[in-house]
C-alpha cells in the first residue's frame, strides 16, 4: 500500500508559503502504515495538475491532494481530479443551499463562484468541512483512493485527523497499523535515543524518535490483525520507555505540555496565575488553549513595560529599580505579586530579552528569568536561549511549563 | 527558462521534518526570473531518485537537488545524478585530502565512506562548502543545468544564496520576475476577487488572490528586463487595487496586521493596552511579537475567570453580575478599566465563548464581544465566529486588531 501527496498552489512554487501540510499528511500516512514514496508540488495550472495527478495515480494506491478547493478561478483541484479520473463534475444542491445559508447568516455577499465549492466528481463523496466553506473529497475508482483537502490550516488539520485518517486506517487490507506517540520534554533527542537504544531495535512495534521544538516525540507503531492486538503489542514497550525516561514523558499522542499541566492542576484542585513580560501573554494564551482551563488557570498580567509592572503588580518597583527588568529579583517579585493578587496556588513569571537588540537594560539577547511560586516559596531559573525572537519566546514558554510541571510532580 | 526542485530524504516523506529549503530555493529562483512549475520529494532510494531526476531533466532547464550529499550509505544524490546524466563518478583527490585533514584537525575518526564526499560526476564542478564536509555540485549537460546542495540548514542557506544564486542570475536570459504581496483584512476572498476581477485578467503583471486565516493576500508578479522596470509595472496595479479596496489593504509583503497596528501607534506617539478573557493573552502575545512593540503596547491583564476580572480590573463587577462575562457591557467595562489603569491612549478588550461547550453563562460557542476604548469613548462589536477553539480565538484576535486599526485610521 503506497501513497503519494500532491500539494497544489503557485504560492508554494514561488516560496511565499512553506508547505507544512505535506509533512502533517506524511506523518498521518506513516501512522496508518501506508508508505509514501513521492511528494509533488504543482502550481494553479489545470493541465499540469491533471498530469501530476495521473502520474501519481499510475504509481500509488492512495493519492492525497492538498489545496486548490476554494471558490476562486485559480482553485482548480476539483476540475483536475474530475479530468484525471475521466469523470465529470456535478453540483450537490444541498451543499450549495448550505453555502448560501452560511453566507446569508453572516451577511456576506454571495458571489456565484462560491457555488463551485458545492461541486464534486460524480464518483466522489464529499467530506464535510465544519471549519470552512469548501468540503473535502474522497473518490474511489479503479482500486485507487484519492482524497482532496482544503489548504487553510484550521480546515486542513481537523479534516486530515478526524475524517481522512480513519478512512486511511481501513485501507490496510486486514492489517491494522496503530501508533502511539509519547511526548517528552527536558531531554534532548540524542540522549533519549541513547537511553532507549535497546528498544529501537524492535521490528514490531517499531520505535522512532523525532525532534520537535523543545520536545522529543517517540512514535511506537505496531502491526497486528486488529486494534486490540496492536494495543497489546504497544503496552509493554510504552511501559519500558516510561520506566527508562520517568517523568520526562509528559503526554501521549496529541496531549500538549500545557494540557498536561492544566490536567495535573485540575486533578489536585489547585490553580495557577501568570505574570509575563517578554512573552507578552503567550504563556496565558497556551494555557487557555486547553479546554476547561478556567478551572485551573485564573488569569494574570502582561507587564510589557516598567510602568505596567509598577501599575499592575505590587512590590516589584524595588527589584526593578535595583536589578532592572531582566533579573532574577524582578522575576521573583512579579511571580509573588501575581500569586498574592489572584490567590492562586502557584504562579509563573517570565522576564527576559527576546531580541533582536540588547536594549533591555543592556542584558544579552536570549537571557530569560523564569520564577515559579508555590506555597513552599519561589524558585528562579536563569536560562540562556539561542535563536530568533520567536524561538526565544517559544522556548521560554515551554521551559516555564516544564518547570511548573516539575514543581507539581 | 524553467526550473524544478527535487528534495531528497526519507525523513521528508515520513513527515519527521518540514521542508523549508524548497521554499527558500523557490524564492531564489523567482528572484532570478526563473519559473518553477514542479517540485518533487523522493526518499533515499537510488532507482527512485534517478527516475525523478530524469523526469525533472525532461521538462525543466534547471534542476536543483537538495539533500543526500552526506557520507552515509543512504546519501545517494551524487550516484543518482551520475546515472541520470549517463555519466560516471570520479574522485577529486584534493577534496579527499582536504576532508582527511579536516577530520584529523578535529580528532574525528576517519571512516572510508567519508571519501564519497570527494566524488563528482565527471561533467560536474564542485561548489565549495565552507560550512560543512560535503561540497555542492553544478553539472551542465545537453543544455540543462543541474545543481546539488547539502541538506543541513547551516550549509544549505549560504550555498544557495552565495554560490547558486549568482549562477542562476546568469541563466535567466535578461528577465527578472518580481512579486509584491498586498495584505487585506475585513473582506473575504471571493468579494476581493469580485471587486478586482478586471485587474486579474492582466498577464503582466499577474494578480492572484490567496486566502489566509482571516486575511486575503494578493500576489502581484511582473516580468521585466530589470528590477526597476518590474517595479514600474507593479506600481500602477498596486495603486488600482488600493483605490478599489481602500483601507482594507493593511500591509505589503511580510507586514503582519499587528505590525501595521504597532507602527500606526508609534507614528502617532500613542499607546494601547489589553484586557483579555477568552484569548488568554493571545492578543498581547501577537502585539509583542513586533520588534519595538514596547513603545506602543504597555501591557494588560488576562482575566480568564470572574475572580480575576474583579481582582485585576476596577468597575467590572456590576456589568459581570448584571450581564455575565460574555456581554457587551462586560467587554466595555474591561476595556475602560484597563485603559484607565495603564493610562494608554487606546485599549482593547475581548470576552467570549471559544467552546467547545456552551458553558460560559449559557452563551453560544463563537459569540465574542470586542470593545475598543479611545479618548472619544468605547465602541463594542458583537461577533459570531465559526470553527474550532483555535479558529475562534484567532479570529477574535484578528478582528480586535482590525477594529483597533480602523479606529486609528
Amino acid at each position: 500500500m503506497n501513497a503519494e501527496i500532491v500539494a497544489v498552489g503557485t504560492e508554494l512554487l514561488l516560496g511565499q508559503i512553506t508547505d507544512t501540510h505535506s509533512a502533517t499528511m506524511a506523518r498521518i500516512l506513516a501512522e496508518c502504515g501506508i508508505g509514501c514514496r513521492h511528494r509533488q508540488t504543482v502550481g494553479d495550472n489545470l493541465d499540469r495538475i491533471v498530469e501530476v495527478l495521473r502520474q501519481a495515480l499510475s504509481r500509488a494506491d492512495v493519492v492525497v491532494c492538498i489545496g486548490g478547493l476554494g471558490p476562486t478561478a485559480d482553485d482548480l483541484t476539483r476540475d483536475a481530479i474530475a479530468l484525471a479520473l475521466d469523470d465529470s463534475l456535478e453540483t450537490v444542491p444541498e451543499v450549495e443551499e448550505r453555502l448560501r445559508r452560511w453566507f446569508a447568516s453572516r451577511n456576506y455577499t454571495w458571489v456565484e463562484s462560491n457555488a463551485r465549492q458545492a461541486q464534486k466528481p460524480t464518483c466522489a463523496e464529499l467530506i464535510p468541512n465544519p471549519n470552512g466553506t469548501a468540503p473535502g473529497l474522497v473518490a474511489r475508482k479503479n482500486g485507487k483512493t484519492l482524497f482532496a483537502l482544503p489548504g487553510p490550516r484550521g480546515e486542513f488539520d481537523p479534516m486530515a485527523y478526524d475524517a481522512v485518517k480513519p478512512i486511511l486506517e481501513t485501507l490496510g487490507g486486514g492489517v491494522v497499523i496503530h501508533s502511539r506517540v509519547l511526548r517528552i520534554t527536558g531531554i534532548g533527542e540524542s540522549a533519549v535515543e541513547e537511553r532507549i537504544k535497546h528498544l529501537m531495535e524492535s521490528e514490531n512495534p517499531t520505535v522512532a524518535p523525532y525532534a520537535q521544538p523543545s520536545e522529543v516525540h517517540l512514535r511506537l507503531t505496531a502491526r497486528a490483525v486488529d486494534l486490540s492486538s496492536a494495543e497489546a503489542l504497544l503496552d509493554p514497550v510504552e511501559a519500558a520507555i516510561r520506566a527508562e525516561l520517568g517523568s520526562a514523558v509528559y503526554g501521549l499522542n496529541k496531549t500538549t505540555l500545557e494540557e498536561a499541566v492544566i490536567n495535573l492542576l485540575i486533578e489536585r484542585g489547585e490553580t495557577v496565575s501568570t505574570a509575563e513580560s517578554m512573552t507578552g501573554g503567550g504563556l496565558g494564551s497556551r494555557l487557555t488553549m486547553v479546554c476547561g482551563a478556567s478551572s485551573a488557570y485564573l488569569g494574570g498580567v502582561v507587564t510589557y513595560t516598567a510602568a505596567a509592572k509598577a501599575s499592575l503588580l505590587e512590590g516589584v518597583t524595588g527589584a526593578l529599580a535595583e536589578h532592572g527588568p531582566v533579573s532574577a529579583e524582578t522575576a521573583a517579585a512579579m511571580s509573588e505579586s501575581v500569586r498574592s493578587r489572584l490567590s492562586s496556588t502557584y504562579s509563573v513569571a517570565i522576564t527576559g530579552n527576546a531580541g533582536p537588540t540588547s536594549d533591555v537594560g543592556g542584558k544579552p539577547v536570549g537571557l530569560v528569568y523564569i520564577a515559579i511560586s508555590s506555597p513552599a516559596g519561589t524558585s528562579i531559573e536563569e536560562c540562556k536561549f539561542r535563536g530568533i525572537r520567536e524561538d526565544i519566546r517559544a522556548r521560554a514558554e515551554q521551559t516555564a511549563l516544564r518547570l511548573l510541571r516539575e514543581k507539581l510532580l
